[in-house]
């Protein structure tokens, strides 16, 4: 009787011991990944900012924004101003500002406006990257989106690889908005440069219009019968030309190349009226803005970090893919 | 006796579920990010290859990409070719996608000669990434590294800073070297659009070389004894300019940036010959190149890549830090 009471206080022993031993590393979930969870965020949401809410266009960059996050496990949040209005994203980021989250991504409606806000989250201990529109004199960090001078280059050789490098080219555009010009010049000075046998002959205002890119594709093809290739700088523009190339009876061999994937263009790469678009990386600008956010906090507090914004590249030029008949089932997927 | 075994019995079973649940959750290494060591590279390595192995310039980046792997908890190899030598940097490449390694990031020793072993280990499915000196014409994912031309913009600004913005500056260069000629361009373009006052009176060349350097700043400071500062884009003329001002009676006032953090600079700045250099982001530099290729293998092994090298921006600047005496320590720290 004795020994049974000693192999059962041995056994009660051993039982606490596990017990103990369990509970000290209860809960799992806060063992998996401790010095995340502790170190970035505490718990807090890594928030995205943009002007107008609900267009396609930030579809694809928020799911970028939240693969990262279920990736890296933390939570997020989207807030939009539902208008093309300054003062409204103004007062989102200020509430978004008040909650102190982990980070925030922007996508800035003005290049100036937004400045003494985006400030205000940097001063407060807040890392602020910006995608898609930058705000350059601003504080944040960062600025993830496309290089359209480069983005002009590749539609450039795209075009050259569709006429066999020879032909004449215009250009449907919006000449007074900075990335347009821009897309524009990238376009042209790689066609002056690189490819000797083709020329731009014509540049004309499309203002973001479908119906005013067809008058001004009716213009080309009609001024210039023999032209080879129209490429536009906005989706809209796409749509005008390949009306145009129907209700004209000259177009029947132009190629298109427009800019971006909504619905409207993806259709029409499929149907074969135009050749090919030029897909901006918003899933990247989601994607690496948060992993940037993330990152930060994490070398911020391993203290890494001795000039406060130098472990963030100060510009990521996301990339652009071309669309075609052949891919163009990923482009309506995403 | 007969509640007492029962009591015992139950101690038992209460005792193996706590073992079994315990054991279950063993080892708890493998627990720990259970997605992304079986995902992304089965054990494998990331490499980093450079040339000139050995030099100082290396470190940083060396450093940032072992810290990211720390993070990430996935292991590292550094490769570097011996000499200033393409067919060495080849044969080291080869021998590293022969060990079909998680990833490989480069700095690629001349634009051109490195396309074809680069392309061979993208068509191996091995992700490459270049950093610092790029291969713009191979297949590799990714460029990370200065914007030169940013880079020369920033030092204008300090420059203008440090002199009230206004006088005569000189800039000491490599003018047939592109990364150069981009820098020379960034300061001159901005000293004459934004800085009224100042004036660019001449621009020579240092031949990356400390006495060509100290003779062109002695001509310089000869020609326009009113000269208030000089930049320039390489270390040795920076260290050049410093001798040339104790050398010459008139330099007791001319302001110095240099470029880079090698250690004669760091203690010019730290004795004051030198107001300021300008630091690359080679630890950026490294920490994203391998953040870059571990992501890469996530998104592939979650299938969430459509177009193979899509998920990663195309173009990083990694920035520039101004070193000054206020900060020159963490410059040596690193």
């Amino acid at each position: 009787m004795k020994k049974l009471l000693i192999v059962y206080a041995l056994l009660f022993f051993l039982f606490f011991l596990y017990v103990y031993a369990y509970h000290l590393k209860q809960p799992l979930t806060s063992l998996f990944r401790p010095e995340q969870t502790e170190l970035n965020d505490n718990g807090r949401e890594y928030v995205m900012v943009t002007f107008q809410a609900g267009i396609d266009y930030w579809k694809n960059a928020i799911k970028g924004f939240e693969d990262a996050a279920n990736e890296l496990d933390v939570s997020t949040e989207y807030r939009g101003a539902t208008q093309y209005d300054s003062h409204e994203q103004i007062t989102v980021l200020e509430q978004v500002i008040a909650k102190k989250p982990a980070g925030i991504a922007i996508s800035a409606i003005n290049p100036h406006e937004l400045n003494t806000t985006i400030n205000k989250a940097v001063e407060a201990g807040i890392p602020v990257v910006l995608f898609d529109s930058d705000a350059p004199r601003s504080k944040a960090f960062s600025f993830l989106g496309t290089n359209n001078f480069s983005a002009g280059e590749t539609g450039a050789h795209k075009m050259a690889e569709l006429l066999g490098r020879k032909g004449k080219v215009g250009v449907i555009t919006l000449p007074n908005q900075l990335n347009h010009k821009e897309r524009t010049d990238g376009f042209v000075e790689t066609i002056e440069k690189q490819y000797p046998n083709m020329e731009v002959v014509a540049i004309k205002d499309g203002k973001g219009d479908q119906l005013q890119s067809e008058k001004a594709a009716s213009e080309i093809i009609k001024d210039y019968p023999d032209i080879k290739g129209i490429f536009t700088t906005e989706a809209n523009g796409g749509v005008g030309i390949a009306n145009a190339k129907k209700s004209t009876n000259k177009g029947n061999d132009i190629k298109i190349i427009s800019f971006d994937t909504d619905k409207q263009t993806l259709d029409k790469i499929h149907e074969g009226d135009i050749s090919a678009s030029l897909a901006q990386g918003t899933w990247n600008m989601g994607y690496w803005s948060l992993q940037f956010l993330y990152q930060y906090n994490q070398e911020k507090a391993l203290n890494n970090i001795s000039n406060e914004t130098s472990i963030l590249p100060k510009y990521v030029d996301t990339g652009i893919s071309i669309v075609t008949k052949e891919n163009v089932e990923d482009f309506y997927a995403e």
